[in-house]
């Protein structure tokens, strides 16, 4: 129903599907708010180009391509790295428990370059997106951006991330709870992503804005992308028509705002991978409604008894 | 890790998979327990052999083959019905209200043609098959046979069908009420199964006693096919290490019967079609969960940091 409509007929097709990853890193990482060395970003992006992360694996099967974007990663390239886009700000935004993440300017700069990505003659022909993101430290901005977007505790929004226990967990909402105060609450979107970042996460917040503006559907993966989501929610509320919520994240925030918002998505499998894995095991499924409505035989096509009771 | 048991290896595959449907007609029809006349079933019988059905459409997406099985469908088919296969045992069952719905030998000889039906030499290279049924009236024997296989009330085990209003499904209550009062409390899966049918309800729990027997897996559908599961593994309980349970069908009494049982199926979304759909719309998250394992590049292989909390 909602393909029908976004592309006003009866026969939606779904057309040269891309996976964008936006990647970037967090200075927020300082901090102890993950299991994982930052290192790790710059390192899966390569993994990505190679093809050997699950989002490859996942996208291979659809026949999705699959594209990097480095919106702000903290790592020089070697001169020839073929296939990966690059845009980056800086390398990674400021320690936000600190200071800013980044400055007004950069956070409308990285929403503008989401939007202008979609843009490219390149994606003339695509009609549906999935977003993904790579970024060690990128559920604690998402939190904390989506705590400030909504009336929801930011305790109830902070989660595991990649793996941490208990105690591990309440210390980051600790250190969370610190950088709130830091500014109080705030309403301005652009002004959350400038205080808390990350790149990633303004550009993709752009590319479905971007997504929207040209009437095409994107896929929303896990919770870093709903906090995404969110702040191209709050710039442009149309985007919402064009948004398919592929699945619950088990990171634990992310129940919490798709209850608020009384969204429904189409998994739940406790995954907590990011990288767009749940965008893209939804895909099928998408893939099937289109199907669906296409090729099947109404019951008076096959010939087939309907009931009396209408 | 279902998949790499069954098979005993961390790189299992999925070898031409088969949708079988089983049809087969309910004497119980008689009474008013479903919204739509018995004649739907042999009509879409034709359906799934001229390939316009919801189940046709979504094994094509996934290049799985469809077979149709006459289990026991009221109807004369042309001599030259291609691609049917003929097991009718008779043309349909009694009316369970009033009397036996088969005989007790009847009931045993669906569940061995269910049986050798895996066996034919046809189906040697499959090591995955997934299970439909299409017969008018069916929900009315899942729902009884369920009731009389767990300690589970009957009335929370009816639904509304094919789409009965609130008055109608009270009516459905009311008359499977009566024909439980018939034979009392029963234990015997092969009695139930004689006692409420049908034959596709029986020669699909042989088919899963025999796919087990071979160690392939099978998917369950939905409410019907978790009926038939109930029976084989009544019959067998090693059945259960074979089997992956796809979705919650919206049929009242699924959700009810699988939280009986703690299992949590890939998919809920609604959907109460039978025919093998709700088994087809999670075949690709299957498809994903092998190609993951088989596929995808581990943290050393890409050379990605660990972390160090292990």
């Amino acid at each position: 129903m909602q393909l029908a409509e976004i592309q006003n007929t009866l026969s939606p097709e779904l057309k040269n599907p891309k996976l964008i990853l936006f990647a970037g890193d967090h200075g927020i990482t300082e901090e102890p708010v993950s299991l994982y060395p930052k290192d790790v970003t710059w390192q899966m992006v390569l993994n990505f180009l190679s093809g050997g992360a699950c989002a490859n694996v996942f996208a291979k099967h659809s026949h999705i391509e699959v594209e990097v974007v480095d919106a702000g990663v903290d790592h020089d390239w070697e001169n020839n790295t073929p296939g990966l886009i690059q845009r980056k700000s800086r390398k990674g935004t400021s320690n936000f428990l600190k200071s800013k993440a980044m400055s007004l300017d950069e956070a409308k700069d990285s929403i503008l370059h989401g939007i202008e990505l979609l843009n490219e003659t390149k994606y003339e022909s695509t009609n549906i997106f999935l977003f993904g993101e790579m970024g060690i430290g990128n559920t604690s901005a998402a939190s904390i951006i989506l705590s400030h977007l909504t009336e929801i505790p930011l305790r109830k929004l902070v989660g595991r991330g990649t793996g941490l226990n208990h105690n591990a967990k309440e210390n980051k909402i600790k250190i969370l709870s610190e950088a709130y105060q830091r500014t109080g609450k705030l309403k301005d979107p652009i002004e959350i992503l400038s205080e808390f970042g990350g790149f990633e996460i303004g550009m993709m917040a752009g590319a479905m804005i971007g997504a929207a503006a040209q009437r095409k559907t994107f896929v929303v993966d896990g919770f870093i992308a709903t906090a995404a989501f969110a702040i191209a929610f709050a710039l442009n509320p149309a985007v919402k028509y064009y948004a398919i919520f592929s699945h619950l994240s088990e990171e634990e925030g992310h129940t919490v705002i798709l209850e608020h918002w009384k969204i429904k998505p189409l998994l739940r499998l406790n995954l907590r991978l990011g990288e767009g894995s749940g965008a893209l095991a939804a895909y099928p499924l998408i893939e099937l409604s289109v199907k669906f409505l296409n090729e099947m035989a109404s019951f008076a096509d096959a010939g087939v008894s309907n009931t009396d009771a209408k």
